[in-house]
């Protein structure tokens, strides 16, 4: 998962809109899809630049362009200057560690939020920031790296399942932010999964791992809770929004992304509070097992130590010791030695330590 | 109790209104009841299909159907069409993960919640969605699994006892959601016996099962929570509601389960703040322990080891030890110990170790 | 103290209004006391059975019943029947679980709130629930058990000492909330003092004892925390009354009761803070004697374990060792024994041991 | 410091406006000043009795009446029935427990607050409480004991500096809160000193008493804090006020007081943040502690214990032990321990514990 | 980082408005620099005495006054003459530890908020106060020390770079603030990377070294978290206010500084928790050392105390110990020896210790 701030490069000073990326550097080609549909039409291209794509702005067909590589600063500026977009947005874009925001302009709505994704090789959390432009007949959407969860609407878009390819722009944008959303009860299951079998650990076998662990798990969550908390406000905005980008078909859409928005805080609320018991926990398990050590060590000692203690007179090389001279001294001194053993085991019992 | 998060499958991206159950999945058949009643009539029957219940939509009598099974998507889809529901409730029906929340439409209101109900074999509590469908004359009930806390309900409808068969069916919706909060309370009554016994528990002999048993309450007093929370907003806008569904007279009805629901979270906040105590608590309790197995093992170890190490010079075996010819040199050296035995005591006595 | 939540038998499903006693059953006979009076006359008395008490409800005074036995569920009822109360609120009467809270009717006021009591002899707080009705020219006012806080009350009827027997009954009232806000003050001095003395006890001398005082404590603050909170709220609402039953000049009493809760809230919440620190440095005194007390056994161990491995050495019995035969053996043995001894001091003396 | 709560005498049920005094009782005789002054006029006497003030009351300029001594309730009285002044205000002058406050009345303001010295002598906080009357052309402050912050305001006026001569009460209650809430951030450097300095002692060389010192630290903070947040609200109220007793040249400044109560408030969330912090670390440097003992008798018992069984091995009597004939058996064992002792040290080292 | 209050000299009762100093006492002289410009003009000079900048009060183009070193109270008292500003926001700007604010006046917006610097020589964080006086066509900056984050803004001026000459005093206002706040996430990453090691030297290998740091950092956070939280609410008056000083096209970007600030916010309330977890953490992980190093103790001295008795046993010097006379009986005690280590060993590896 990202880290919880970039250690990039923010330049103190520097004119606002000026663009300079911020956030991991991607060294592949920038990639320009389209998508352009209307409830009895569909075309889909790559665009070789993005030249290609300008002339879909006007089409009056639902027009979805998604680029892949906002570190690549010049096609974002080109974006920018065709579909009159504000030099304050463009820095937002290419500065990829934006809270997630919503805000309105004459022409267009734009929304930044996070798009995680789990890669099953490295056992992570990626995070990554997309950015939505909603306009009056265009959707234009931005990502750092290759690879989203789109691919279900693009699907539902070819085949023409369900409403949306009746329907406008901000039922596209409803329908992105909505697997957007999914993905982060996915996110949820896998960390829950997760807390579930360390929590077992916990109490069967913690180990420094365990430790480390509910450590990482809890950073993930602090984390994923940035992301998420800011995200209720940005769904609730467009949901009341009284411009003509969103639909009032739509509205009801919004409101069920925004329940989910909600039981996931719910989640990770819960998750933050039993991460945190978990830790409080490991303490109280550590100091029982220290415990545990404490008395095989406590038990053996104090049997062993007044034993060879006695064992000790005896071995003294006094000449006048009367106890050496007797016939019975040894077997006398054997069972002195097990009735302290003895005496020693019955106090621990009633110590309830064995 | 449930999980924090149901491990379930949601699907991302799916178009929404798409019915894919996810929860616990019953084998069960689904099981449908109906109970139509007025001041003067009453009928209950078991259905054996949906199609039995349809004509008591129109019915002018309050029309109570209870369907067992919400994972039987195909059922709920006809309910849906036959009685006008959107399909987003439809969804949050069969989701069954949904927060606690109410949803108003023109022609019914749509109520989610969490009944809970105590298995006594595996000592554990068992939670489960409810979803209420109010309509103008009838009301529809979804549940998972057989077995609810409805049954002193149809008692007093079937009895004519109290004012249940005079009201409509917003009052049935009424004794539905007080029969629910009621067993709230006895959730909160066996978790506070629980905690109440831990209590005694840690402060006299506390193990690591102990602790399990702290955190485990812990944790279903976070999810139960979860489901009291939300339920407070539900109850305060069906209350506050305009509409015709909820009339005025079953208004002071819903306040009494608002105090209700204030009471429980009053309730689950002390136990929180209790249950952390306790966990800090259990720490210092096996901080004292330890400190006791370290003393005992300190005054052993530091009395006997002096002696020992007396033992050990008269045990050496040089030529010229004068001590060791000595008539006195024995009963001496046994005098000196004892001295060294004592003041050692003493010393612990004044430390008050002992 | 009691409880957090009664371990009582609250019934799911029964019909709203149901009177069914939840609380400590009290074995002992209702006990049912009028006072009357107005600026120039007064009347007190004893009354066998409620119906004695139905006369003063018309009366143009000021008539003060006052009922002990909450269980005694009929008579409970008579009074509903024959003063015009809500099932409900009688429901709440008898529940004496209820949150602190007032509601407004048209023929009267009902406030219900704890009433605390310091039982000398058990050293416990006793908490009582106390149901006010406050009608046009009557005061009813329902108590759990014996024993109350209102006598100074009745002394200053009596006596027609200050204000009360010039005003209405909800001066009245206003006298009786006082008395129960005051007594607050003085539990809060009890626990105060108690915080107090196991702070000294804490830093010198801590014991399990100590231990199990904070945590008796956080409990007993969580409790009336639960009880004074919601107070605020009802004091603020009755002082708000825009109806008849709270006339203006008394509003201004009203607000000092409110301060006085605010001033109850304030330590309430010091105390928890303290309380919560407090169980912090347990442990950490805890850590502090185990500190202590494995200095002692390190100190006694690492001095005696060289100097008992060197008579070790010297009690072997090889038959060729030099030392043995030497004049000066034993009495070097012994200055190399004492010199490692001194050593060993030293370097506790540099770690600040000793 | 003041304890949190008063363990004084407050009676339960007494007649509202009853002056019972609750506080500390100060044995010394009541003290009244008064100055009286205009732009051009000057006037500063010692009263010998409470009615030598009375004039002033009706005087145009402004006079500034100071009262030692709040447990002398006659004098009290005696000013409640010249002044006007309502019996609750009287009772919560004399009760010195009160929450900072402000309340209007027809023909003058009550504010009520703490006033903090710090002496030098027995180093810790004293807390008195204020209050202070605003009428129309005279201010009346009430303490508690001798010695106050107000003696810079007395030359101001003596010596006509700044702009009080020309400005009404209101200003100089202005400068009167003005000194006492400057006297609490001469406090918070004092508890801001010991705090860095205690921090410097907690990683060095911490004891019980940084223990000690800590937790009263933290306690004197939490008093504060009861003292200053409510003064927020009292400073924003008069502020906003409309009557005509505070003027609207003198709301700039109330601002600039508020600003300094926020300051102060800031602060105050810091220390406690902070010293939460450090009771935390106290308990990780008591365990970094004890690993450091715990190393030193491991390394310590595990090096010679080995080497003391080897000699033991050796001090056997048994008749048939062929090394114990050997020439080389001495030299062989010799080097066979010091072979186990650099094993040993070796392993310490391989552990970084030496 | 400066301290969290400074233990400056605050006067206590002295006349508002009065200029003393408080805060870091800086020795050298006022520096006093001068930008004049306009889309077509720019002048840039250094002024010798505040006298010179007097006539840039009124030109028409922007002019910037920067003067470093507020403690020369004189220069201070002068400008305020000279531009007309009231005497509490002159004290306000010698009284270095302001909480950041703004304030509203007639001709003039004031300013104040903290700047942050890092030196890297002796790798800390340098806060200092800067005022800022925004007129109708001047801005006057106030800082305590040499060195600020306004060079790249000179350069944009001087360059004619960006937008920023052809806007107004409000909009070069932003750029300071812009750059002040750039200048917060430079903080937050020198923290954050502090953060990442320590955290990975918590689990590897930790030393009171790294408790020390996290309890520094913490300390970071908390001052930063009082300097960065009120600035919220600055930056929002700003935004929304509603006179002429502040232009509608400056709003917008007033809103980004906002976006940061939050961003900022977020940042460091995770920090807070992270480094909180991260206390946590070390007392757990010092506790599993703990375990190791008695582990370590226990094993040993577990195998070889009942050695060392066995070996005791057989020195003793009894006269009829039948054993010693055995052929056999030094191996067989070997043996027996070889064998209680060995099921020690077995015991402690289903211990898992081994
Ligand atoms: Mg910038
Ligand atoms: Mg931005
Ligand atoms: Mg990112
Ligand atoms: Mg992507
Ligand atoms: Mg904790
Ligand atoms: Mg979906
Ligand atoms: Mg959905
Ligand atoms: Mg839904
Ligand atoms: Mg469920
Ligand atoms: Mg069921
Ligand atoms: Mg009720
Ligand atoms: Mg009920
Ligand atoms: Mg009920
Ligand atoms: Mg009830
Ligand atoms: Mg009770
Ligand atoms: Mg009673
Ligand atoms: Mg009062
Ligand atoms: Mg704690
Ligand atoms: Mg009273
Ligand atoms: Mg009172
Ligand atoms: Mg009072
Ligand atoms: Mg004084
Ligand atoms: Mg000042
Ligand atoms: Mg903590
Ligand atoms: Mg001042
Ligand atoms: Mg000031
Ligand atoms: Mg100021
Ligand atoms: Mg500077
Ligand atoms: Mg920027
Ligand atoms: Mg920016
Ligand atoms: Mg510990």
């Amino acid at each position: 998962m990202g880290k919880i701030i970039h250690t990039g490069s923010r330049k103190v000073g520097v004119a606002p809109g000026t663009l300079i990326h911020i956030g991991k550097k991607q060294l592949t080609e920038p990639k320009i899809t389209v998508i352009d549909y209307n409830a009895d039409h569909f075309q889909e291209m790559v665009a070789e630049n993005i030249e290609e794509a300008y002339p879909f702005k006007d089409s009056e067909n639902v027009s979805w362009i998604n680029i892949h590589g906002v570190h690549h600063v010049d096609l974002i500026e080109k974006i920018g200057t065709n579909f009159g977009i504000h030099p304050l947005v463009l820095e937002d874009i290419v500065h990829t560690d934006q809270r997630p925001k919503v805000e309105f302009f004459d022409s267009y709505i734009y929304i930044v939020l996070k798009m995680l994704q789990y890669d099953k090789e490295k056992e992570e959390i990626i995070a990554e920031q997309v950015s939505i432009i909603l306009g009056s007949n265009f959707v234009i959407s931005f990502q750092e790296i290759l690879g989203d969860t789109f691919d279900p609407i693009r699907d539902r878009i070819r085949t023409s399942k369900g409403r949306i390819r009746k329907q406008g722009p901000d039922y596209l944008t409803y329908a992105l932010l909505d697997s957007i959303v999914d993905s982060y009860f996915v996110m949820l299951e896998i960390i829950g999964e997760n807390i579930e079998s360390l929590d077992d650990e916990l109490l069967d076998s913690p180990t420094p791992k365990t430790l480390e662990s509910i450590h990482r798990l809890k950073k993930e969550v602090i984390l994923l809770r940035k992301f998420v908390w800011p995200l209720r406000e940005v769904v609730n905005s467009l949901q009341r929004d009284e411009s003509f980008f969103v639909k009032e078909s739509t509205s009801i859409f919004l409101k069920d992304i925004y329940d989910h928005i909600i039981q996931v805080m719910d989640t990770i609320e819960s998750y933050r509070d039993i991460l945190s018991t978990m830790l409080d926990l490991y303490l109280s398990t550590a100091s029982n097992k220290m415990n545990e050590i404490m008395k095989v060590l406590t038990i053996i000692a104090t049997i062993f130590i007044p034993l060879t203690f006695i064992a000790g007179i005896y071995g003294m090389n006094f000449e006048y010791m009367p106890e050496l001279k007797w016939h019975l001294g040894y077997p006398v001194i054997w069972a002195l030695m097990i009735t302290v053993a003895l005496v020693m085991l019955a106090y621990f019992r009633k110590l309830k330590w064995i």
